[in-house]
């Protein structure tokens, strides 16, 4: 499966949030997510734009994601592979056993909403800001750059500038705050 | 946890399981297990005696393991990390992403007995041959000595003959069926 994937960085939520009622846009759930981010022994991933990310949901669940480069131009789509995992310490200590080191950790508030094929994320995230993901999936590379502009198409009818448009991911973002991502 | 255990390559299961009966010893469940195990790209766990282990057990159940190096000289001693994961394919595929490498895979069907404060495995490798595993655990460094003298003992009373007692992992006797492990 193929993530396809645009956010925007928002200078409020309120517009959206109107936009997404109007729409008849279904509210699913509000979720909290605590991502930690890990770099491996072997390559730089802030370099190859692969991630391997720990999320902790609000409700306990943990989930290990790979995420390979970004494919598209416009979007961060990526091929994306996850697991469901019970014991959050535990996989942390494995990760730190093998040699994978933690380089962020991005905690984020968000409101989840579907329309169409869509799911639509309302992220407040901890020293970032506001952000507006507009995502879809697709099993085939083929039909990246047609969804691209569906979400895209969508982002216009919800009132989201292209110039909003932000590819940097929340772990790039939060490097870069960090200052460690400094040439 | 510390994992104290013995393992014996026997002739035949017939004495082992006769004696089991004879002591009561409570027989818990038949199960199959594959192993499939991972060496790092950073360094040889062959050379560090360290192993990852995807364990997939006859009902589907998948078990992520870290095992670090044997601590103590006659058992088998380690420090165990594991966790259950929800995915077999997307966590092979996560694995292979992160560039750990496959090196072998061991089949085996296993009964397992509890005995007071041990679990004793009679188990039938694929390939490989009969064993008994005589096991205990311990929740600290200090007690692995007493715990395998106590697991040794149990083995005479098992029948196990200390000039039995294999000390190779049968990740180590697979890799050396295969001839990889030749100096």
């Amino acid at each position: 499966m193929f993530e396809v994937e645009v956010k925007y960085r928002v200078p409020s939520h309120d517009v959206i949030k109107d936009k997404l009622k109007s729409l008849n846009a279904k509210f699913l759930e509000h979720t909290e997510e605590t991502d930690i981010y890990f770099n491996s022994p072997v390559r730089d991933f802030a370099k190859t734009d692969e991630a391997l990310r720990v999320r902790v949901y609000g409700d306990g669940t943990v989930v290990l994601t790979y995420k390979g480069p970004r494919i598209g131009s416009i979007g961060k789509t990526r091929e994306e592979l996850s697991v469901t995992v019970n014991d959050l310490e535990s996989l942390l200590e494995i990760l730190r056993k093998l040699d994978f080191r933690e380089v962020a950790k991005v905690v984020k508030r968000r409101d989840i909403y579907n329309y169409e094929n869509f799911t639509i994320y309302v992220d407040s995230v901890e020293e970032l800001g506001s952000f507006v993901e507009v995502e879809t999936m697709v099993n085939d590379k083929e039909l990246i750059d047609k969804a691209t502009e569906e979400v895209l198409q969508l982002g216009n009818k919800l009132g989201l500038r292209r110039d909003w448009i932000e590819r940097k991911t929340y772990l790039e973002l939060m490097l870069e705050r960090q200052g460690l991502n400094k040439p």
